[in-house]
Order: C-alpha cells, then sequence, then structure tokens
C-alpha cells in the first residue's frame, strides 16, 4: 500500500482533472455550442460540480489530509500538502444546501441582472443583489467564523496576499493616477488615431495568427477561436486563446490576443510532469493577470514592438501602407478618462474601475452601505476618481456582471499590473528587453518567465513567489514609474 | 422529502450527465483539441469515468432501486426503473480493479495495434487480444456467471434483442446477400461513376451545409464540422454532425453527411422534458444505426432524393453541369464486392464484412477459435462470403480498432440497415414517401420517426420498439426485398 500522501494526491488530480473537464465544457459553451445546448450544458456542469466538490470534501480527503501531515514530506510534498488541506477547509465546513442555494440564486439572478441593465431599473436588481450577499457572507462565516466576511471573499481568490497590504498598493495608485490622468487631459494632447476600418475578420484573423507566430505561440498545445469576452482556457498540455475582431478597429484584435497569449505562456510554462497537480496549477488570477498584462503591457504596447511588427501589421491591414511606428505606438496607447465601462477603458483609468469597485464590495459587503445606497455611492466614486458621472445605472453599478457571483473578485486586475511591472523591471535586470523585443526574439523573455513564475505552479503562496521571482514584495512603485514615465512621454507632459 | 424514486432519478440524470460530458470531451479531441492536448484529456475522461461509476454503483443506488420498486410507480416510471436497475446491474458486480484493468490493457493495446497493422505483424497484436478477451470474459462472468460470456457481451448494446434472433436474420441475409453479389459481379454491369476531382474542401464543406439545409436540421441545437472517421455527439439540445471531405469524390462527404444527419434526427427528436434520463434517451446503438441508414440509404441513395437534389448539387461541385440524375443515383450505387474494407463497403457487401466480424468474434471469445487461428479463420470467410483474400493481415483481422475495446460490439451496424428498411415499409404505409422526398418535403418523415421511434426514448425494451414502431418483430424480409429490387434494377438483373 502507498503513503496517505499518494492516496490524497491520486484524489486531488482526479477532482483537478474534473476542474479542467468543466473548464471545456465552458469553453466550448462560450466558443463551440449551438444556442440550443444552454439546458443540456447547464445541467453538465452542475453533475461535475458536485463530483467534484464530493470528491474535496469527502471525509475520506480529511482523513487523508490528517495522515499525510504525519508523513515524512518533502519541501514539495509539504506544498501540495498545504494545498489541498487549504481547498478543503474552505470547501468541507459548507453546507451543500447552501453551495446549492448559492448556485442557483446566482443563476437566477442573471437574467434579472440582464433585464435591469437592459431597462435601467437597478431596483429590479436589488433584491437579488441583496441575497446574494448574504448568502456569500453565510458561506465566508462557515469557512472562518472569526475574521470578516469580505477578507474570507478575498481569500478565494487570493489566499496569501494580504489585503491590507493590497489596499494600500491600491491606494498609492490612486494618489499617483488620478493627478497623472489630470494632466493629460489638461494637456489636450490628442495622440494618433490612424483606423477607421471596416477592417475584414478575415485579415484580423490572419493578424491575430501572425501575432501568435512571431510571439512563439506553441499550436500543438493550443488553437486560436473567437468570443464575444476573450479568455484562456486549458492546462499545461492545451491552452486555448481566444480573441474577438471589432470592424473598425485592428488594435483590439491585437491586444486581445496578446493578453491571451499571455495568459497562455502562464498555463503552457507549468510542469507537465504535474498536471491536475497543485505544482503543476496557477497560482492565482492576479498572478495569472500578470502574465497577461505583461505581454499585452510590456511588450505589445511598446515602441520596439511595433518596430518589430509595423510591417507584419500592414501585410494584413489593407490601406496603412505609409502608416509610421510612432502613429500605431500613440494609437495602442491613448488615454480616455471619459470612458464609463471598465471592459473598453484604458491603461491608466482602467484601475480606477477596479479601485471603485473593491472599495464598493466591501462597503456593501461590510455593511457599511446598504443596497438602495449603492448607485449614488458607484457615482460619487467615478466622479471622485475619473470626473465623470454615468446618467444611467446601465453605464454605472449595472455595469458588470461579477455582481452575481462574487463580491472580492476585481483586485486580482489590478494586482496583475502591478505585478507585472514588477517582473518586467527584474526581468530588465537580467535581459536587453527592448532589444529582444525589437528582434522579435522573445524566446529568451518566455523562457524568464517560466524560470523565475511559472515552473513553481503553487510550490510557494503568491507572497513568497512574488519575492522569489522579483526579490521584493508585492510594490506599487514599478507600476507607477513605469506608467508615469510611459505616458508623460507620450502626452509630453 | 420526495420519494427514493425521485432521489433514484435525480442521482441518474447526474450520471447521465457526466456521460454527456465525457462526450463532449470526446468529441472536442476528435474535431477540436490540439495534438499536444492528450495526456490531459486521458486523465479528464478516466476521471470522469471513475466518478460516473462511482456514482452509479454507490450502496446508495442498490437502495434506491430496492426501495423504488416497492413504490406505486406508473408505466413510464416503472420503464426508468427498469433501465435504471439494469445499468447499476451490469456495473456493480465488476470490481473497480477489473474495471481499471480493462481500461488500461485496451489503451496499452490501442498502439500495439497501430504498429501491428502498420507492419503487417498479426504477432505483435496476439497478445493483447487474448489478454482483452480474458478480462471482458472475466467481467461478463462477474455480471451474468450463468450465461455465456458472449452473450453477456452483446447484451452490452442490445439489451432486449436475442441474439439467436439477431443470429437467424444474419442467416437469412448470407443466403439473400451472397447470391445477389455474385450475380451483380456475374452481370458485367458497370454503373456511372462520373467523379475524378479534385473538389476543393471549400465546395464541398458547402455542398454538405446545403443538405443539413435541405433535409431541415436544426442548426440552434448543432454544428457541422469534419473528423476522419465522422460521428455524431450529443443530445437532444445539441447534437453535433461530423463528416469528412475526399478530393476526388464529392459523394463520400454527401453520405457521410446524411448518415450522420440520421443520427442527429434520433437525438433531436427525443423528449425535452426527459433530458439525461432513460425516457429521454435512445434505445440502442442498432436502432441508432437505423436512423442513419434510413436517411442514407432509404432518402439519400434514392433516385427520387436525387431529382430533388441534383440542382444543389451541381450549384456546388464545379465541372458536372450537365450530370444527369440517373449517373449520380447509379455512382451513389456502386457495388464493389473485391473491396477488402469494411469501412470503404458497398451497401451491400458491407453487412457481410459485419456478419463475419460476428462470426469470428463470437468465437473467439466461446473458445472455439484460438487467437494464432485468428487470420486464417478471417481469411476463410472472405473467400466464402465475398470470393476475395487480403494479401495482409493489414487488410485482414487487423484492420478494425474495436478488438481493442469489444468482441460483441459489430452487430449493431447490420441490425440498423434491417430496421431501416423495416421502418420504410412501415412509414410508406402511412406516406408517399418517394413524393415527399421529390419535393424536398422532409418534416413528415422526421416527424414520422419522432412518433414511432425518437420520443419513446428507452420506454419499451427494443423488441418491444420494433414491433410499437413497425408492427411486427425484427425480420430480414423488408431488407432482402428492399436491396434484392433495387440492385436488380440498376444492374438489369
Amino acid at each position: 500500500m502507498g503513503s496517505a500522501y499518494e492516496a490524497l494526491v491520486d484524489r486531488f488530480e482526479r477532482y483537478g482533472n474534473l476542474m479542467y473537464a468543466s473548464r471545456l465544457l465552458y469553453w466550448d459553451q462560450q466558443v463551440m455550442m449551438p444556442e440550443g445546448g444552454t439546458p443540456a450544458r447547464s445541467g453538465q456542469l452542475s453533475a461535475l460540480s458536485s463530483a467534484s466538490h464530493g470528491l474535496l470534501t469527502d471525509d475520506e480527503t480529511g482523513r487523508l489530509i490528517d495522515e499525510a501531515a504525519d508523513e515524512d514530506l518533502d519541501d514539495e510534498q509539504a506544498a501540495v500538502l498545504r494545498e489541498v488541506r487549504r481547498e478543503y477547509e474552505r470547501a468541507e465546513p459548507v453546507p451543500e444546501s447552501l453551495v446549492e442555494r448559492i448556485a442557483e440564486t446566482s443563476s437566477d439572478a442573471q437574467p434579472e441582472w440582464r433585464r435591469a441593465k437592459a431597462e435601467d431599473d437597478f431596483d429590479r436588481f436589488a433584491p437579488y443583489l441583496e441575497e446574494l450577499r448574504d448568502l456569500q457572507v453565510e458561506r465566508a462565516e462557515h469557512i472562518a467564523p472569526d475574521q470578516s466576511p469580505y477578507v474570507t471573499m478575498w481569500e478565494d481568490s487570493e489566499p496569501s496576499l494580504s489585503l491590507s497590504l493590497v489596499e494600500d498598493v491600491f491606494d498609492e495608485l490612486v494618489d499617483a493616477l488620478v493627478p497623472l490622468i489630470e494632466r493629460i487631459e489638461a494637456s489636450g494632447v490628442e495622440l494618433a488615431d490612424p483606423f477607421e476600418g471596416p477592417y475584414p475578420e478575415a485579415d484580423q484573423r490572419a493578424l491575430s495568427e501572425a501575432a501568435l507566430d512571431a510571439l512563439g505561440y506553441d499550436w500543438d498545445r493550443g488553437r486560436l477561436d473567437t468570443a464575444p469576452h476573450p479568455f484562456m482556457s486549458g492546462s499545461q498540455f492545451d491552452a486555448r486563446v481566444t480573441t474577438r475582431f471589432r470592424e473598425g478597429d485592428p488594435l483590439d484584435a491585437v491586444s486581445s490576443t496578446i493578453h491571451e497569449f499571455g495568459h497562455a505562456t502562464y498555463q503552457l510554462g507549468l510542469r507537465e510532469d504535474k498536471y491536475a497537480n497543485p505544482l503543476g496549477m496557477p497560482r492565482s488570477s492576479g498572478v495569472h493577470e500578470s502574465q497577461s498584462r505583461f505581454w499585452e503591457n510590456h511588450v505589445g504596447r511598446t515602441r520596439p514592438f511595433w518596430e518589430f511588427f509595423l510591417d507584419t501589421f500592414t501585410e494584413h491591414i489593407d490601406g496603412h501602407d505609409d502608416l509610421a511606428v510612432d502613429e500605431v505606438y500613440e494609437a495602442f496607447n491613448r488615454i480616455y478618462p471619459d470612458n464609463l465601462i471598465r471592459v473598453e477603458a484604458d491603461e491608466l483609468t482602467y484601475h480606477l474601475h477596479i479601485i471603485l469597485r473593491s472599495e464598493v464590495g466591501r462597503g456593501f459587503v461590510e455593511g457599511d452601505i446598504a443596497v438602495d445606497e449603492l448607485p449614488q455611492v458607484w457615482n460619487e466614486k467615478m466622479e471622485e476618481y475619473l470626473g465623470v458621472v454615468p446618467d444611467t445605472d446601465t453605464d454605472g453599478v449595472l455595469q458588470d456582471i461579477h455582481w452575481t457571483s462574487r463580491f472580492a473578485a476585481f483586485q486580482g486586475y489590478t494586482i496583475g499590473s502591478v505585478l507585472a511591472a514588477q517582473l518586467d523591471h527584474a526581468l530588465r535586470q537580467d535581459l536587453d528587453v527592448d532589444a529582444l523585443v525589437r528582434e522579435g526574439e522573445f524566446a529568451p523573455i518566455r523562457e524568464w518567465m517560466t524560470e523565475h513564475v511559472h515552473r513553481h505552479g503553487q510550490r510557494y503562496p503568491t507572497d513568497e513567489l512574488i519575492e522569489v521571482a522579483t526579490g521584493e514584495p508585492l510594490t506599487a512603485e514599478y507600476f507607477v514609474d513605469y506608467a508615469t514615465e510611459k505616458f508623460e512621454a507620450l502626452y509630453g507632459l
């Protein structure tokens, strides 16, 4: 007979495989499934969720965890046990009836949110929002009765990065970004905007494929499709990218493609021998986002990248034979603070949208903001951070579907950008990134990220991983420096 | 609290949903997955199989079956209980270690089969074949210790159609088809063969889509893709068709597409309110095949169909503006008995390939044929039934991958054709099929099949379903009449 540790890992890997199966079903639903397939797919996902939850929370899992803890484990094995225990301890205390009520309420809330958004009718959605909050608070209290439910919700996405550290980072971002954006607006400078279109979808598809080719995407372990909200899905053996094509803006496809390519590099850089095991799984959503943001912003939105990629771009996108590197570089980096919608925001204002949501979410969960106060608080913060106020709740508090499932899930997007800048800084101590990008030599950059981030999987908690990879704790410093330097130059401030 | 019956159905529907999830993963593997994804997909399928097996064979399932049997059930509920009990009784007695050994041996055997086939080296594959046979016999003996293991294997695919009835049907087919094929060969008649190609894939794809449009495929609940071995996958909400494109033969794509469309009509005709429930699942592989063969042969290969479809065909396939209905009708119905390969066989000789496999399979499982005698027995039967002998085992006993998983799984293909002819006969008592097909009015035909076959799901055992749908038990008569009349006319016999 093998050890309890081995039995536990076998069990967890089955659990991990069921999660990957669910994700493939989700990918298919977004990318391939005919519309009529929804009822069947819901049943399949629900059965999978029930099966994986059962496997994880079974008494046998608890018994094996306890036994494995008494065995002689090396550092990697101890890390695996830590991660398995964490998953178990977040799932086991929650009654299955509550899990089901959350799933049902969330599912019921989605069409209500859609209707409320379409009709600009927040009151219609408010009772769902309140019930979901109450259910999520109840869940959090089962998991950790002695701490703020919001902190527990936060730990769902970032188990080992303290919320207070993240909130300090966010404060620094507000202090730096709000005045920087004001200076950009005050400058009156308009960056180049040479694209009108329409640009045929086939051309944009070829361009996206060319971008993936250039960056070194491994087509034997991936594919490119389209989705209304692009995402990446898969594992170290099969990490699929989606993108979208907007008729008038070929840069949107390029940025989506490169962003999702970044996510894919993380997945493809994980250890193959540890598939479905914590050592072969990505660390967290924030670290995942650091990889997408690194490739999107610190590679794709740089001048050296366009020195390399311009010819490929104009080869696929007709009518721009005379396009200059600076034009496309400017067009790719325009700041437009009057935008109200997070998913359409530029590289700077985006983070104020995120910080607003994080503050509103915490206030609502902790009872400082009542449900009927949400629209007003939202608008006040928009005014404070971005100087614009939406005319409708459709463009305000109702814009994101995330409220139908989670209340502390937004921070990862901004942590991703902050960590991307920190990694970029560390990377530049070792490599001449600009020269490599200018030559289209991306392999050394991918390999550096694999060496410093990907191959660790969940070997380290997030805070330790950041120190292992960059030599210091998470800090806003590098993102603020990068953003200030880049946009001061672009806008001649 | 609900009844034991309700709890049992809920449990079975979760099991059913896990099966559909597995099939989606399989569809993706064949159609979408990049090559590198194999190791991860194997892990996912194995975890799903383990989860669904666990759900089905759990003590709780047995307890609920016993309790439900004492409840007051209506006819439909009794049918559900019968089917659930059957699944349980086929899975529960088999030790999990044996299930795993079968899965592993089957998986190990596949690359060996591939190599043996490539190198025409039967001896290399023989030990795997023997081990697989022994393991499958062991499994069958766990399920039904008192009957021939071969019968148990047969019942895996057709639970309620007696093997002796099927073997009688097969004897009648041999008696009718062998002389008919000999007369065709002796006639010296060569049917038209006007296609050479190459025909571009895009044209063939458009042709296949046009065929599906014409037949009334519901694109909101399906899609068309390509696969090396076309298949249909899905449920009443999402039944996907695959086809293939051969450069020199556009009729191959048409027949594959119509065949898989037939499978899809069955799936799409099942009750939506009984998804993942036996009442909303197809009866058996033989009945499924009757639907694909009905549409392929009794619609697609008829003269009225080509009177309707010829213009659409020549619109998509260049270079045949002067094609006559009779030419394409003949080309679609050519008989070529010198072919050695089942999957490339024509409408008549195909069944002799199947009957050969059924006889060889039974003899091998029951110990009448030793493993090293298989190649010789194979060749003798080829000589007897088709008058040709393969030069190599590659084109003989090694041609099918099915031996790596099952030994009694071939009959369904021929039962499908026999039942298709029987259904066609019954249908023609109610509808003027030729006139409808000639007008491209397929809806009444689809609806008849839904009414008489699809909507019953597993309400009746196969033998009863055949009587409900056609008024009599399975008989070779209609297929023999249909084939004799059609090919005597075509070959002027």
